[in-house]
C-alpha cells in the first residue's frame, strides 16, 4: 500500500518574526485561509486517504499537527536531525505493518497549483517505485535560472508524457551562470526535495550509504508497539549524525529515476517568495490588515494589531507582531534567519 | 519689563505617530530627556525669570504644560487661529499688568546650540525694541541654501558686532536656485520666526494691517480679570482670520529691523530634521531602544515596546508606537502629515 510521509520537522527561522519556535512556517496560514501544512495534506488525500498519512515532526509540535489534521498520524520526533533520520523513522514504522510499503515524502512547505497534474506525476513516480531497489524523485522543469534551489540531470526527455527517467547526477545550488547553462541544456530539473520508494527498499540504502542511521534505527525497531519505543527511539535519534537524504543516500545511490513534472511548483524558501507568489495590487503592494500606504511601491505588509502607514518607500517586506517586528529590503529576505541566529547568540530567546 | 511668549499651541501632525493631538511634538523629548517646550523655557530663563514667561497654546494642553512647566503662566487659546490672535492675545494680557511690557516671542520647536550667544542676540533685539513703534525679528545667517525656510533681506551687515538692521522684503520659501542666490548674495538672512516688541507696539501695527483682529481682541480686552475674561476671548478668537504675524503683520508693516544671529539654529520640521541633527553611529543610524540591524544603514529607528529589526534597509525613518507604525523614506518626511490629514478624512481618529 502506499503512504504519505509529511515532514514538517523545520522552524521556518527565514520566516521570523511570524514563524516562531512555538509555531513555525508549515503551521502558518501566510497564503489564504490554510497552513501549508494542511495545503499539502489536501493535495495528498485524493490519492492517500488520511489514515495512511503521517506527519513527521518534532514532538513539541504534536498538538498542533493534532489541531491541524485530526485525522493524520503523527510521528514525534526527540530531536532534530534534517531529513535522513526523519525518513529512517517513517520507514522502520510503515515497514512494522506493511512489508509492501511505499512511501510519499512530502515536504510541508511547498505551494504546488496545478493539484491535478502533481497527483498524476506522483502516480508515475508510485509506480516505478514498486520495483525493489528502485529510488524515485519528483523534478521540476525548471521555469527560470533559479540559484536557490538544487538541481537534477537527467536522461531525456524522450516523450511529452509523464514518465520516469534515470537520474545523471544531483548538482548543488549552483551560481546564476551555471544556472543559465542549466536551463539551457534542458536536461536539469529542480530537485524537489519529493520522494517515493518502497520503506524496505530506503532502509537497505541507508544500510549501504549510512550505516550508522540505519543500525540506530533497525535497533528501535524492535521496540515499536512496546513501551519502549519511545526510549528507543530518542536513541537512535541521539546517535543519528544531521544529515539529508539527498546528501546522504540520493547523491551517492545506484538505479535512482526522476519524473520530471510541471505543475507550478514553488518551495516557499522565505518572505519574498511569499511577496513573489501574492496577488498584487495596481502599485506592486501586497497588504494584509491595517495599512495605509502613501507613494509606495513593491512593498508587502503582514501586519499585526497595529496600523501600519508606509511613506515613500520601495521594495520593502514588512511583518508586524506584538513583539517584534521586521522591516526587511526585498532582496535581503534570505538573510532573516542570520537575525534569529544573532537572537540565539544574545540569548534574547523570547523572541525566536 | 520684558517677558517671554513661547507658542506652542501647534499639533506637530509631521511628527505622526509619536506626536498626536493628544500629546503634539513641542511636548515630546524627540532629543535627550526634555521636551522641545521645556528646552525652550531653559534657554530664556537666565534672561526672563519663570514668573514673567507665557506659554501661549490650545486649551486642551494647559494641563500637559502646568505638568512640563509647572511655574510658566499658561494662556490658553479656545480654538487655533495661527500666530497673529495667538500674540494678540498674549499682547493685551501683557499690557493689562505692565503698559511698557516688551515681548520676546519664541515658537516651542527650535533647536538651539548656543545658548549663550542667542541670549546675546535677544538682549540687542530686546534694547532695540524698546523705541516705540520698532518690530523686531531674529534673522538666522544661513548655513546652506534652504528651501524649507521663508528669508529676510537686509541692509547690511556693517558690522561683525550684533546690532539691528533695517528689513528690506520678507520672502516666501524659494526653489533652490532662489535660495543659492540668497545665500551668495550674503544679505538674506532665515525667518526664524522669533519676535520682539512692545506689547503697545504690536497692537498698534494689528490696527493698521488686521484691524479685524485687533479691534476683536480690544473688545476682549476689557473683560480680563472678570467672570467674563473666558467668553470674551473666546468671541475674539472666533471672530479673527486664520493668519500669521508674519505674513499679516511683518511684511506689511514699517519700521521692522532685524537682528542677525549666529547660534545654530535648527526650526525642528519633521522626523528628517530629527535625523540630521541625531548623533549617528558609524553606519550613518540613530537607533532609539530596542533595534537590531543587519546590512542597514542611514536609517533612523524610534522604537516603542517592541523588538524592531531592519534588514538591508536604507534612509527609512522608523517611529513606532503602541497602535501606530510610521515607516517612511527620509526624502518624505514632509508627506507625513498628508496621512494625518488622511486619517481625519477617513475618521480614522483614534490613530490622529
Amino acid at each position: 500500500m502506499t503512504y504519505g510521509i509529511l515532514m514538517a520537522g523545520g522552524i521556518g527561522s527565514r520566516f521570523w518574526p511570524r514563524s516562531r519556535e512555538a509555531y513555525p512556517k508549515q503551521f502558518l496560514n501566510v497564503f489564504g485561509s490554510t497552513s501549508l501544512l494542511q495545503q499539502t495534506f489536501a493535495r495528498i488525500e485524493p490519492l492517500i486517504p488520511a489514515a495512511r498519512n503521517y506527519v513527521v515532526t518534532h514532538e513539541r509540535y504534536t498538538a498542533l499537527t493534532n489541531r491541524q489534521l485530526p485525522h493524520v498520524h503523527v510521528l514525534a520526533e526527540p530531536i532534530s536531525r534534517n531529513t535522513a533520520p526523519c525518513i529512517a523513522f517513517a520507514a522502520i514504522v510503515l515497514r512494522a505493518q506493511d512489508k509492501d510499503a511505499t512511501m510519499v515524502v512530502l515536504p510541508a512547505d511547498h505551494q504546488i497549483h496545478d493539484e491535478y497534474q502533481f497527483r498524476a506525476v506522483l502516480e508515475v513516480a508510485i509506480e516505478k517505485a514498486q520495483a525493489p531497489g528502485t529510488l524515485v524523485t519528483i523534478g521540476i522543469k525548471p521555469s527560470y535560472a533559479a540559484t536557490g534551489y538544487g538541481y537534477i540531470q537527467y536522461d531525456g526527455p524522450t516523450s511529452e508524457r509523464v514518465r520516469a527517467y534515470p537520474v545523471k547526477t544531483f548538482a548543488e545550488k549552483p551560481n546564476l551562470a551555471t544556472a543559465e547553462r542549466f536551463l539551457d541544456s534542458g536536461d536539469f530539473l529542480w530537485n524537489s526535495g519529493i520522494f517515493v520508494w518502497r520503506a524496505d527498499t530506503i532502509l537497505e540504502k541507508m544500510k549501504q550509504h549510512l550505516p550508522g542511521i540505519f543500525e540506530a534505527f533497525e535497533k528501535a525497531a524492535s521496540a515499536l508497539g512496546t513501551p519502549q519505543e519511545g526510549e528507543a527511539i530518542k536513541a537512535a535519534y541521539l546517535r543519528s549524525t544531521r544529515i539529508s537524504v539527498d546528501y546522504g543516500v540520493m547523491e551517492r545511490a545506484k538505479n535512482v529515476h526522476v519524473v520530471p513534472g510541471a505543475f507550478g511548483w514553488n518551495d516557499i524558501g522565505d518572505w519574498r517568495a511569499v511577496y513573489d507568489l501574492s496577488q498584487k495590487n495596481n502599485h506592486g503592494n501586497v497588504l494584509h490588515n491595517q495599512v495605509i500606504v502613501h507613494d509606495a511601491g513593491r512593498c508587502m505588509v503582514h501586519g499585526g494589531s497595529r496600523l501600519v502607514v508606509l511613506v515613500g518607500t520601495h521594495d520593502l517586506l514588512v511583518v508586524d507582531t506584538d513583539d517584534a517586528l521586521l522591516i526587511c529590503h526585498r532582496e535581503n529576505a534570505q538573510q532573516v534567519k542570520n537575525v534569529v541566529e544573532y537572537l540565539h547568540a544574545r540569548q534574547l530567546t523570547e523572541f525566536v
